[in-house]
């Protein structure tokens, strides 16, 4: 389809339809596209900005990149299609790996996924995975160096089950999502309420010029998990008693 | 995929699976399964159930069938696939036409949809579309005796100009839609903010057992569209600031 570039809506059209076509060409899975849709409309109550209890998460997340010993940037293919440039940009500001997590995993999406983030010049590591998480399925499997031995993980647009059984594992997870409310975000040791092209550069940009006494003032200041959660739903709820 | 039954969104996975092979199966568009996931997402902030302002634009609904002189319900992909035999049963109670009214229409789309909700037991009515409508690219076809000249059109899960050029030809329009801030329900003239699962059942039951005097009685005092989307929102704030 060709989208009107007048029609009010026309960025999100043509994002929905770059992830239309990337599950066509086998990159996401379909179900990507409906977790995209929910994302969407968080971002719609949120007013399509970065809030800016998101942008202090933001500021939080690069320094934790900054203490991490071992650091992963987990990626599944909405990531990959929506932001490949920006996960390359944050590989390079924070030294983390790379590594594909998927939830529909296949040998032939981990590929092609791989691809697309190396043409934008991200390093992807890679191996033979193993089944190491404590999932049924195929989320179970991981990179033994990669995300199985990271203290931290940056798991954007990440499924619940996932993001839980890596905390469970003593690992930090911070995660991108836009839904305060999913389990994604209730689980994180540190939820970034914010739309994953806009948050990946924040990062980026944070992390790019922190020193250690800079990241170890924000982490002894950092707020609880659900003060990012609570200023999101309060942001909502306020641009709810107005927009009508 | 096999979905475990003990996941905490089981039937709502079980949803998305559906959708996402009726997707592969050509029935639904792509851009369906983001659409639903933006429902998803709104009808996770009301609760999952018919709230009560939803529940009286049902009843209300069911009164503006009862004394349309030529109403339609236009079907689209997803609300085929989520709901053909809760179609067919409000076209029976209230002898309404079904038409299939497609945002990326082909013809194999047409049949396909117009196959399953034969099987469910609705009868559609089928013809020579063409280009009646003020919209831009093919969803300006409908039927000339369907929605064309109908008086009354029920568009669930419609996009926005669609159901806005329909109120610019003088129709009564009732959408279902899960978003109170979309432009589809904010241009309805009743807009029924529930999932269409849910909706449909209730508008058949009001339907079936609704006299003239009924009828003329409730839309007598029905509020005006505004009420049904600030009840919605309401429902939402209101959640929000108690659910963590």
């Amino acid at each position: 389809m060709t989208i009107s570039a007048d029609h009010p809506r026309y960025r999100s059209l043509c994002v929905r339809e770059k992830l239309a076509q990337a599950m066509l060409d086998g990159i996401v899975a379909p179900e990507g596209l409906s977790a995209h849709g929910r994302g969407e409309a968080f971002d719609y109550l949120l007013g399509e900005v970065t809030i800016p209890s998101a942008k202090k998460a933001e500021q939080c997340a690069a320094a934790m990149f900054h203490m991490a010993k071992h650091p992963v940037i987990s990626v599944n293919g909405n990531t990959a299609v929506l932001a490949a440039p920006e996960i390359a940009a944050l590989q390079k500001a924070t030294g983390a790996l790379v590594e594909v997590g998927l939830f529909h995993r296949t040998e032939e999406r981990i590929r092609k996924i791989t691809d697309l983030l190396s043409a934008a010049g991200a390093v992807v590591t890679q191996g033979e995975a193993e089944r190491l998480l404590p999932l049924s399925h195929d989320r179970a499997f991981c990179l033994r160096g990669g995300i199985y031995e990271a203290d931290l993980v940056l798991v954007p647009l990440e499924d619940g089950d996932r993001a839980q059984a890596l905390v469970g594992l003593g690992k930090k997870v911070i995660t991108i999502d836009l839904n305060p409310l999913s389990r994604t975000s209730q689980t994180a040791t540190l939820p970034i309420i914010d739309e994953v092209t806009r948050a990946l550069p924040e990062i980026t940009a944070y992390a790019s010029e922190m020193t250690e006494d800079d990241a170890l003032a924000i982490l002894a200041v950092m707020p609880e998990q659900i003060w990012f959660l609570q200023a999101a739903l309060d942001t909502i709820s306020q641009r709810l008693s107005t927009i009508l």
